[in-house]
């Protein structure tokens, strides 16, 4: 028998690849169960709805994209914004890039969790993007960054870099890490003052 | 009686907010003829499926995308790279605001359309950026952009342009003009030289 916390981590990724692939909307907990090779009464021994599915996925990588950001932000001993900056877009593609499929859900199918759910992640993506937002009116402040809207900079930035989980594959002419190192470069410079 | 053409445009603009709404897979005819106050069998009589639905919405909306950025270029009576780029993306923001719910559909349901509708789709979608990812290998080739892998900078521009979808506002803090001057402003800075 299989133990518990692996075959909930597979219920996790195989509800992850179906919402990716035909939405949340369409996916039915019998769909899901089908791709297990198991009966919806089995799978109804492991999570209590098909919205506790999708939000075990978005939690946990909500969970993901904040642990990621965190941890690159206290390895980077500095407060020059521009590195920080950096940190946070690397730290960000990472995520994305370590399971598209995943990242591709929290960020297309979080608006069909319930209202007071959905109201607890729109909660901790507002402070996620405030994090961005605030370094970036710091660096401004500070002439790191040229005359920019944070909010709108934040924006245009994390929308990028989400972007990402609808075109990378593994097997892709660019690995994780190239991609990562291209961002880094074109966030940087599309906050970095105009020369030309 | 409503006349044919305007009765269509009306059924294609709830099924646009439907689809937005909800996801294509998740919505019905059904649901379509409700929210139009009519029978299933009267939308029959001017679609022939859901799916066509969906073609008429994303063939559409591609063209809106093409015209735009084709009229933009026309007017743009130089061949400097920087000035034409400017161009394209305010023309590809102007179609995004003008109708972000179906510039939504377009971005993230047209997957659902059948394969030979997909190709098709997928060839103009190549098309159109391609013609960004040769303006930025131009400017790249006469010095007006930085170094930068021309495909992932174009892709970091459009899929940040197609963010704005998701979050965009006609009564928001920022008009649409400001957001397109905005977005120019981070698009070229991304492309351009760094000198800090």
């Amino acid at each position: 028998m299989i133990e518990a916390g692996a075959r909930r981590r597979e219920i996790d990724e195989v509800a992850s690849e179906l919402f990716h692939a035909n939405g949340y909307a369409a996916t039915s907990v019998r769909d899901i169960a089908r791709a297990l090779d198991i009966q919806g009464a089995s799978l109804y021994a492991h999570v209590a709805s098909k919205e506790d599915l999708l939000w075990s996925i978005v939690d946990r990588t909500a969970t993901a994209f904040e642990v990621a950001v965190e941890q690159a932000l206290v390895e980077t001993t500095t407060d020059d914004p521009v590195e920080r900056l950096a940190a946070i877009v690397e730290a960000h593609v990472e995520v994305v890039t370590a399971d598209p499929e995943r990242a591709s859900v929290f960020v297309t199918e979080w608006r069909h969790l319930s209202p007071e759910r959905r109201a607890v992640i729109g909660a901790r993506r507002d402070a996620y993007e405030r994090r961005l937002r605030d370094l970036i009116a710091d660096g401004l402040a500070v002439g790191a960054f040229a005359a920019v809207d944070p909010a709108i900079g934040a924006t245009f930035i994390l929308t990028a870099l989400n972007g990402i989980a609808t075109w990378y594959r593994p097997d892709g002419r660019l690995s994780a890490d190239r991609i990562a190192d291209h961002y880094v470069e074109l966030a940087l410079r599309s906050l970095s003052e105009d020369h030309r």
